[in-house]
């Protein structure tokens, strides 16, 4: 009996010559593609993926399941891979993988396939997500097993009867999702080298933005936001209004040189104008409402589940310990941020709510002032004190300073 | 005989008072005022001083000083308050204490004065830092002691012949060095409402920024920024010379509810146009030229860092420690760094580095790949495998995900 | 009408005094003691606060309350101040104030008090955690506020009718809860001294302990000790009868030169001995059971809860949102530890659970091995890259090291 | 021509056989010993490596190097893995490593070799170092490489005239050097039994130890040991001595089940008596000079510093910054500390120190007190603010705590 595999698969070139190759081994193939937000044409890859021989193809609309579960975690957690850029690929990884292993289950397949080579962190997302979920699929990597140059690849695709892709001259190498693009490869790999126009899609370039500003009011409850002035969206469609309204004004451009999972630098650029948007007001909404204790431990927590989402991670149980600390924290993230979209900038200019711990009378310097100031001498000597003595027991140490 | 105090003098109402103030208390005072880079006339400061009854006026500059031994430390930290702002006044303090500690030692004198009220952060960092350095001088706070309101102390000024400024109406409370101005109070109290233009100074409104975007590049060595465009320039004059040309793009305003020592949250606005520009350049040389663990590790003493110099602990024997650490690292932070100045942005759009980690032929998807991709399958095994065996012990966990 | 307080009443001399003093000063005093495990006649101390002239006398056994809601998330985070002691004191105080409020709420009284000095942390304790729980409620510290003498202390007792305790002369200053007994003062004071036999009074002197070792079977479910040697006991039995058969051992002593949270440093010891043990046997299940991931994080929630605590923060919320993160990874924590009881040690000399991730196929070296040795080869390549293109990079650097 | 590799050498037979499989494979061998203190015969290994056939035999006297640059820092770290146990074997690879680049240097020769399997960690530590110290050298792992079971191992050697170790039969992995020894495998891999009184060689068992203690006095100068008793030694041997004297006593011993490198969890025992007793100790003289700020952060830099050495990174830059952070606070670590051996305690009953920041005047609770006792009550009022505005706002949530 031929071997069953479910093939990630996204209508491109790779993953086209995947499944031929696929059935020239012996297997039987079946195909499963998701729109997480990429504005994909399912049915054109639905249809493209059994033309290329596959038994069967689904097409799987993943968009608000990815924004509920993926992509509120990194908003809510502010996650910023090296504080540079939200995780984009990494969020959208673990989604598939589980989808996969969905299917795999249902269709009682021996292996699971995804298109990823072997210099990338997405085969490590893919790899140990799915292994997480079912440990007794096999998984394989045809492209990065047949390590074909790009000539022979297409020299295959060509004979097997694989359409090209008219955009194959296209140096960039993309993946996007609702939560941004990424771009890499061509003239983007001279860290040196400024990017060109056309390495971007979804934001528009600072000279071609508008003149005017936008301000819109987002509305956040329990940390999640769900309205854009006054009006309520489901989440996935709220953050897709945000990427074409912020993008007009050419918000969320990031261009990193970051560090792989698999111990190389790599430089890409990124494009979130959504993601950059709700971000920068849930952290304003946080500094309002959360006391100092939280806001000066949070990036703790922030950055290792940051490293675990990148790396992989994303169905170790410690990703899921720190979103219970993260979901405990949200109860009290409810208000409206006001922000001003203009020439790139998303500009929290005002920021209210009833969990607010802003409290004018103990802030003022006027004569409505509440705060105790003698207190503070007390406070001072003692906060003081370690140092002070500290000074006096080791003084040449304190003179050199 | 009287006892001798040495003021920390600003020529402003506050400090005038005081010094009329402790003569009416029986004290001997001496002025003291240092430009830190806020383009102080300090002529005047010093003749003014003498006016109001000190019988000694030091009037010393310290920029270079300040740059070098306060600022260039928290540059190459990366140091931002709440990942939000330079620390602007809390660099300064330290420095003001130290100068005014000489200044008492050398005169004798039996105490030191600060202008600050009972409220704010400053206090706190003038006497932690004056009994760290000096535990034996008294520290003296009058504006905290006398508890005066705006009106009785006025009604103080005339009487005493101090001078009443023009600006006095101005709403604003205002600190400012070469490494950013900090404004607060008035309008700003309120944190729904949008900052007033005439609540900044160094930066244009991003409406009245040029239409043509300005390129500069900034040279690294050690980490320390030492040259623009090639031409050398001493750090003080460096970061004056870029408050002013990143200024003019509208560069470096920020608008921040922050978590104060003293217990309370207050809403301040910064503009640090030379700073931002900087710290951008800075972490994007690093980003290149650091490996990963040295860049998913400093957050960490960063913070920290952050946090002791933000809460008046300059003087604590740990911050000498996280500098140790950071002076290590900054062995290899050589390069330069193609900034692109539009539009209240500084945009890297290069950086290149004789201590660059980035190596295109690793990184590469052209046939140049020195990579070796099949050490990709072992690691991806071993990487997850903690996971995978997690996953297979307590499967019911995983599988609830 | 007179004012009511709700005094915290142990029965000792400062808290008696307190009481007519309170009532001196024309407050109507309500006496409130809580059991918290420290042994104490409940009877005796009622009705000593009458004798003393409190018009109601509260006494509370909070041992199953302290031990459920205080002492098991301590426990669980594995709290250890400094890396040294648990957090004894630190423990019961916000939920003797939590008592003290509730008490205060129903009798309808004006203020709560507590009778500690100004020089420690539990002070703080009190005072924050009551400010958190009922911020209208006054809080008073007559003993403080009075900073009597120790002579005029007894005066004044011996002028109202308070009895003097006849162990007054006890150099010592002792407390004590179900995880343990705190001891400081006299020669205590003296970091250079060994402490007297007499300091201790929970555990045996080494030299004493029995020369049999003890084995017992400790039991957990979900990171909660529920039976030893086969046994169920509610938590707070559980731990009393540990300091039994651990103190007769020896186990559980503790000598710490500690950062107090007003600034001073001071000499204390401590014995733990149910504490101890069931630390050891928690760890220990928890590294048989928690993924390498969470073992070398939870260190850093550890030591935050650990200083929250300390620092008289548990009601902050992000004592809530550490304590969820914990809860969550709690569930793996199943199974039983074997520990022998000997000569001040608690070893664990085996461990066992239906959720071990320790796979002795994948750990052996016997013809049993299952692990993959092949895939190291490719783990290390990519492991250890960074570090190589660094030298690579640096040569002269990795050299001088 | 023949290539020449430079293998690590133990005497054993692993390899013994590896020397001769080279031989076979047409490597000039050249063997290369090293002494960290496991007590080796190197005039045996030396002359057994030459009639294995290796070209020359290298015996190398490491002991005070390895003490002064790898163990010196892991003691003033007070880096214990997973906070159980001090790094042992992790610490000695990287010192073996770059003596085996030296000599591969000095030889020209093209590889270096070492005897390790493929699941454990010294494999990683090894190749990650050589390659970071001469990327150039291939590394070799013939161990790992042949595959061979026991028994076909022992067939070889036989074949091969390599002489069988009479204590073949043992069933235990062990590795020894100054800091300790290791000991894993035979009944080790259940982690249920009680570790045999035959897996431990360095320490004694509690049940023999003397009935009387020692009592010694050590004496730290910049975080160095020494002295004892008053007595100077080298730190080698002061570490020896230590390892007598404290393992008569029965100190030392630790049962571990850890997370390795490689993915899995093995248990392991370990024997460490001098490391114990210098890790006690130092940490007491540093509770007593260190200010809290450092106290309380360095065990972050412990923990990162810890999982480097574990992790094979030791020639990582962040492995040298971590250390000058470590280096500047040891400056003030001077002093004596009096420890009580006895019954596999270290019991540190007293400590003193030029730099001691406990001062006894601040901390006694009698007439002697100089504390400012006021000064709390301003600081409780501060150091509350944020929980205390936190509870009004949500009060709610106060409560239900």
């Amino acid at each position: 009996m031929k071997k069953k595999v479910v093939m990630a698969y996204s209508g491109g070139l790779d993953t086209s010559v995947a499944v031929k190759w696929f059935i020239d081994q012996g297997y039987e193939v079946i195909a499963c593609c998701l729109d997480v937000g990429e504005g994909k044409d399912l049915d054109f890859v639905k249809e493209k993926a059994l033309k290329m021989g596959a038994v069967k193809s689904y097409v799987i609309d993943a968009k608000e399941e990815f924004a509920q579960e993926f992509v509120l975690p990194a908003l809510q957690a502010h996650a910023m891979y090296e504080n540079k850029y939200p995780l984009v690929s990494a969020l959208s990884r673990p989604l598939i993988s589980k989808k996969l292993v969905e299917v795999a289950e249902q269709e009682k397949a021996d292996a699971v396939a995804h298109g990823c080579t072997g210099k990338g962190n997405d085969q490590v997302r893919f790899e140990v997500s799915i292994k997480a979920l079912n440990p007794d699929l096999e998984v394989l990597a045809p492209v990065r097993d047949w390590s074909w140059s790009r000539e022979e690849e297409i020299e295959y695709a060509k004979e097997k009867g694989v359409p090209i892709p008219i955009d194959l001259d296209s140096p960039y190498s993309v993946d996007q999702n609702l939560w941004g693009r990424s771009n890499e490869c061509g003239i983007l790999e001279d860290p040196w080298a400024a990017p060109p126009k056309d390495a971007y899609d979804l934001t528009a370039e600072l000279e071609d933005t508008p003149d005017e500003p936008e301000v819109i009011e987002i509305e956040f409850e329990k940390g999640v936001p769900v309205a854009i002035d006054g009006k309520k969206y489901k989440l996935s469609d709220l953050i897709l209004l945000l990427n074409s309204v912020a993008g007009k004004h050419g918000i969320g451009r990031i261009d990193h040189v970051e560090n792989r999972l698999v111990g190389i630098k790599s430089r890409e650029i990124y494009e979130c104008p959504g993601a950059v948007t709700l971000l920068t007001a849930h952290k304003e909404l946080e500094d309002l409402t959360l006391v100092k204790d939280i806001g000066h431990f949070k990036p703790v927590v922030t950055q290792k589940l940051t490293e675990l989402i990148y790396e992989g991670l994303w169905f170790s149980p410690l990703t899921s310990a720190l979103q219970s600390f993260l979901k405990d924290i949200q109860q009290y993230v409810n208000g409206t941020v006001r922000v001003k979209l203009f020439k790139g900038h998303a500009i929290v200019e005002g920021r209210k709510s009833p969990n607010s711990l802003y409290n004018e009378r103990l802030a003022t310097y006027t004569s409505d002032d509440e705060f105790d100031q003698s207190a503070s001498v007390g406070f001072i000597k003692l906060w003081g004190l370690p140092t002070e003595v500290h000074s006096q027991v080791n003084k040449k140490d304190a003179v050199k300073q």
